[in-house]
């Protein structure tokens, strides 16, 4: 089987900092499958590459190799990872976008070394890059560097349950067609409060007619609040942490 | 020989939403080669898409998978389809994208079923991506699902030959670069009249000087204008529906 | 061993024109694999081209075939290149893209000839690919044509010393971070004058506080300036051809 290595970063492409990072990974491992994620993410937007991440991370086969570098710390003392996790192996810098994988039961991390003659600016070439390579061609995480017992995990924000019921959440992500993404979780019935409208919550899409508002329990299980054929982001205002509140019903 | 799977979205990359149909691509199929056409296009640019796969479908070798999820009516009645049309196979929603393929001789489409569990906002993960993997393993469409005589076919406006020769007709595009693509198609000298300016036929790019309005035929057969080193669409506050008039000479 | 093409472009992906010469490479070569390097280069940034190429082209292995068409000179007299250098193939205008490539000891350049039939307007999918694919597929670039012994090349500005030891440059690109790199080179340490600022010379990002201006030797040896987590080329009102001065200490 051809070893399966995935990019995400938020370098954009125009610059050549990715080319040189897939040049660095078909130089150790030629007949690698390199599958670009994005490399459009906000530049530094840890928690947007820590979100998308938990999304793809375990639709890979085993044995793929996650490459994450949106890394705002690069050249700082952070460390850099590499994650063992239900199969599949991350490498990334310690700074949480590699979260999802490592509060999986049975991750393992180690901390990787920074080679002689890194650049201090780019790890995602001299770093993170070999690692990855190394990975795919069968090394184990163990092998490239120290056991690391306490990398940064960061969390979507749990939301609160009232004494009357209510659940209190907020607004986790809004993504390319304006959907906004919530941190709730519900399979019951019930309406959903947010920037003073109050909506039922829904099935799918053609539930609403176009342009109306609708909320649903999106494709990764969150409840999202979304407008057919519009962008609910921008009809209600909203960004990431606006509040919105479950309403169970029955 | 590798299955090559090629994928057209409106999702664009920084979700995480394409990641995860291409690990659902490579969990079926790990061997396979996974092109982006793109994941650009204008939410919910049907249209656009449509023209986007009239241009590329018959590029790629025979047994070519083409799975094109740009679907603003997912969660909908609509129905998901598969197309074996001149040795390749194309996976998308019955909304007119496909078209190309569905308008050439022989074309067979199939309705695909909704897997129990499929998120009802998700179908390019649960139900294209899934069909796309079985079709670039070796099954027919037939084994998909049951035939479908009447998908939407969506097609370029025919342009109009009035009683004095001259041709009435629209832009149906314009280009990254500006280029304003029409529906008219000719082989004769002429002079394309359009925001005011009349501008005669020419044969490519070097025939304008920089800065200057040049129609001529483009690379998929259809006449454009152009400015050189410059966009036409800007200059001539064109955009898609507007008026194009041809008048051919001798 | 699979042959590798990389592709970089100022043609986004929206249109389909990128997947049409993707198309042409799979259809003479199914076993390539395509590394998309980037669409995203303004349209007709020679220069742009130009600098990402010297990043990447030599970081592929040996037999990588690279395709670069930033081609505002299409459809005029401009050659078509192929050249061989440093054990890499590459493909593209004669417009200077290829400098990189080109300066290198020992490289040949050939005149590709247009093949009857060609669209004048689009000859990445109709003169490139096609000889891209016919290098990967193990021609030699005199296969392709005849040799072209004054190619055009393109090169970044030399700094100049002045007679008090300082030396002027000038800022060759921003990047995607903002980041705004220079074409000056330095091992010494010494104060970089840029827009009013003097900025010593540090070591990373991490040597500087969050929002404050830094000026580093960057990732392709070249002295850049950043803002540690924001825009230099903002903070600065910096573009390209912007005045630097390096005042070397000691």
């Amino acid at each position: 089987m051809r070893p399966i290595l995935t990019l995400l970063t938020d370098f954009g492409t125009a610059d050549g900092y990715v080319a040189e990072m897939k040049g660095v990974l078909l130089s150790h491992l030629s007949e690698a499958t390199i599958v670009d994620v994005s490399h459009d993410l906000a530049a530094g937007d840890v928690d947007g590459a820590r979100l998308a991440v938990a999304r793809y991370w375990r639709r890979f086969p085993p044995g793929t190799v996650h490459l994450v570098v949106v890394d705002p710390g690069v050249g700082t003392a952070r460390r850099a990872l590499a994650v063992s996790s239900e199969g599949r192996l991350l490498v990334g810098p310690d700074n949480g976008v590699l979260s999802p994988s490592l509060l999986a039961a049975g991750a393992r991390a180690v901390s990787l070394a920074v080679p002689a003659g890194a650049s201090p600016t780019f790890h995602g070439r001299d770093v993170f890059a070999p690692a990855a390579a190394r990975l795919a061609m069968g090394a184990a995480v163990d092998d490239l560097g120290d056991l690391c017992s306490d990398p940064e995990v960061r969390r979507t924000p749990e939301p609160r349950r009232r004494s009357d019921g209510t659940v209190e959440g907020q607004v986790i992500a809004v993504d390319r067609f304006g959907n906004v993404i919530t941190n709730l979780m519900t399979r019951r019935d019930g309406t959903l409060e947010v920037a003073g409208e109050r909506l039922p919550l829904r099935r799918t899409y053609g539930d609403a007619s176009t342009g109306e508002l609708v909320a649903l329990t999106g494709s990764s299980g969150l409840v999202e609040i979304a407008v057919r054929d519009g962008s609910a982001a921008e009809r209600l205002g909203l960004c990431r942490g606006a509040a919105v509140l479950l309403r169970p019903v029955g």
